[in-house]
């Protein structure tokens, strides 16, 4: 490891019906794609009050993004001028990690079913957060 | 690096009055500090289309973390029962990544500042987004 870096380890997988890039809309919130989340063993006290109903922010590793591309045509439409990938939700960037924001629809000892996950079969996951409330519900 | 390990490098780093963590409210949106994020070199064109009014997720490293804790006291207070993290907002957690949504006042070369980040000075930037608007105005 050289200096500067920052190592992440997988919490968990992504086990989806979608096995290919070509197979999943553009953004999570224009699907209604189910997919479970399968955590590490090491991992599952990290996850054990989630409950079903929940809302969270799963984020993950995309793994088959291309780490060197700094613009993009938004949503690969080339009339549109390239951006630089930080002003779009382009997977290629230099650290492909993705947000999705998800209801928890069920809970099996160390799995989550959630939705609309549009993220390929075997997409590590990185973390999982709550959708925070009201700051008067804390 | 082993096998599983995903390696990130910082595309910038803050630069905040916030020197401490005792000096951080616990969200950042009970807070109004302002920072500016430095980009690096390698990165400012993923960046160069940002513009003052743009509401952005900034994704950090919470490079202060402790990373082997699974379950935590919600918000510190012992009366509540300890959580799994991914219940949690804690900075503590196996991968310490950080969601600050932003606005940017201010943009110069390779230079942002942006409000509220409650995040220590050094803290280092791995990924920017901008904020998905209504799926019509994409």
């Amino acid at each position: 490891m050289s200096a500067g870096e920052l190592v992440m380890h997988p919490v968990g997988y992504v086990e989806s019906p979608i096995k290919e890039l070509v197979d999943a809309p553009l953004q999570g919130d224009e699907g209604e794609t189910e997919a479970w989340i399968q955590l590490t063993e090491a991992d599952q006290r990290a996850g054990s009050d989630l409950r079903p109903g929940d809302r969270v922010v799963l984020l993950t590793w995309l793994h088959a993004a291309s780490r060197d591309v700094l613009a993009v045509h938004p949503r690969g439409d080339r009339t549109r001028p390239a951006a630089g990938v930080f002003s779009t939700r382009s997977e290629d960037r230099p650290n492909p990690i993705g947000l999705h924001e998800v209801e928890v629809l069920s809970v099996e000892r160390g799995r989550l079913l959630v939705r609309p996950l549009e993220a390929i079969d075997g997409t590590p996951v990185v973390d999982i957060k709550p959708v925070l409330a009201p700051v008067n519900r804390r």
